[in-house]
């Protein structure tokens, strides 16, 4: 794999931390160059922060912004990381108006990577940049060590897992 | 993916311990299945535990109950974990004793799962578990969020990272 | 120290867990059996959960049960977990209802147990435990590697650190 | 608490690391900053590396040189971390050459605190701090939660506690 891999954040639980003083999870700073770099990570990548939000929270303004910039990356393949909640909403969204052509494989965690020995965040991390390199153009959701077409799939929401439909 | 995914384990760092009367390390039980339900996946696969073994000690004995473990195994997509220090000479030995039309991805890590925040361990079983549903029959070596074709790859021994060659 | 010594759990931050579903932090079981068996603890002791509740949400009629099991022990060395934000308040209240010839120390965490690498509450155990065994009967909070007389300490709810008044 | 306390670090295997190159264990920086950060510790302390060895490394000239610094130290409050395997040597070392008036408590870990969620060295760094603050001048071990007149105390090599003898 040659080609430059880029990886978007948008927030979501995988990158939620816990306040202390509050006892309410917020934003900081996104984890994903520490988990690149624990994950001894030698693609050719870059990452930008394009927001922090709960997916719950986000926006079309925000989708048409992940959009623009999908489309302006110089890069084919493309990783989003993004809540839970809504990312099948996401990937309508950009399938809908017109993202074609390049590889885009979105992802989460359903507990949040700062929480340590639980969180599936650096799975979903792994198993993602992999179908990244290796999946044909599409918008794809990765979760579960599983990859969907974008259309095809839905997170139960009572048990939190993404089946097929 | 409707294919049944084959998961061997051999052992390597990957699922080294810390013996606190000893202060060496040894082999105890696997991590896979731990990781697979932190990881929440939901793959249809099938683990075996062919051997717990530092890979510097795997003899071409172990190498051919390996082989024939891939033969045998009524799977076509095949997970490997093993040690990093021999894994590209084992990839070989599969090779060369005619293992052929499945998918095999060997993986492992650098710092052992269970020494918690800074194995890439979590992050590998990832990206080889997707490398393995999606990559054509081959022998592949899968480190550092990249597959690399068996023939193609070693190990540097200073750095510790897998590269082209 | 041969003096067997009460464990009392109410809940507080201490045992929080995160639930993937709602997005909520909520009880489960409590950890303390799991940390005293992590920190290796040879102490003679026994574990009651009495509640396990957020301590903003603690009614007198909790501290008044809390109160009696105290009495009721037959040990005179009495650790007891406890939400931060009003264990100070619960300590004024075994004080004012007559708990007296025991030490009871109270301490809490600032993280939850559960989130791993940033919790405080692995070692406040440790600490709390200590004083527990060598002070003096008397009502005490334990916070921040230090102890405080009961009614000479109040939580600085902006830092989240307990100061002496 | 008013007085400072001197906090020696002499390596063991609370400090150890785990080199992915070699495969073996070593040291490289103290974890001790990190630990009371991440304890949110309010006391008033100093720190300094005397050494970093493994404690069956320890020779008398070393023992010779915590003696020392014991003495020069300003603080009448000592904690020391030290391998386990010759903590109780070094105790005898230092009340034989005639440390007296000052309270030092030696702790250690069996399991480096670097390997995460297994490690019993963040729970005995905060009992060592309150037993510290609070035991009257001698010198002490502790281990497992408890406390241990340096004499009366010796390592069962096949469990990996500390017991009375």
């Amino acid at each position: 794999m040659k080609e430059k891999l880029q990886l978007f954040i948008t927030g979501g639980t995988f990158d939620k931390e816990y306040n202390y003083i509050t006892g309410k999870l917020y934003f900081k700073n996104t984890h994903l160059d520490d988990m690149l770099e624990r994950g001894r990570c030698t693609l050719d990548y870059q990452i930008k922060t394009l927001m922090m939000v709960d997916s719950l929270e986000m926006t079309d303004k925000d989708r048409a912004y992940i959009l623009e910039e999908c489309i302006a990356s110089s890069a084919n393949r493309i990783l989003l990381t993004h809540g839970t909640d809504t990312m099948v909403k996401t990937a309508h969204y950009l399938a809908e108006h017109g993202l074609e052509g390049k590889t885009v494989v979105i992802t989460g965690a359903m507990i949040p990577y700062a929480f340590g020995g639980s969180s599936d965040g650096f799975f979903n991390l792994g198993s993602t940049l992999a179908f990244c390199q290796v999946l044909p153009p599409g918008i794809y959701i990765s979760m579960n060590g599983k990859y969907f077409d974008y259309d095809k799939v839905e997170k139960n929401y009572e048990t939190g897992y993404f089946v097929s439909k």
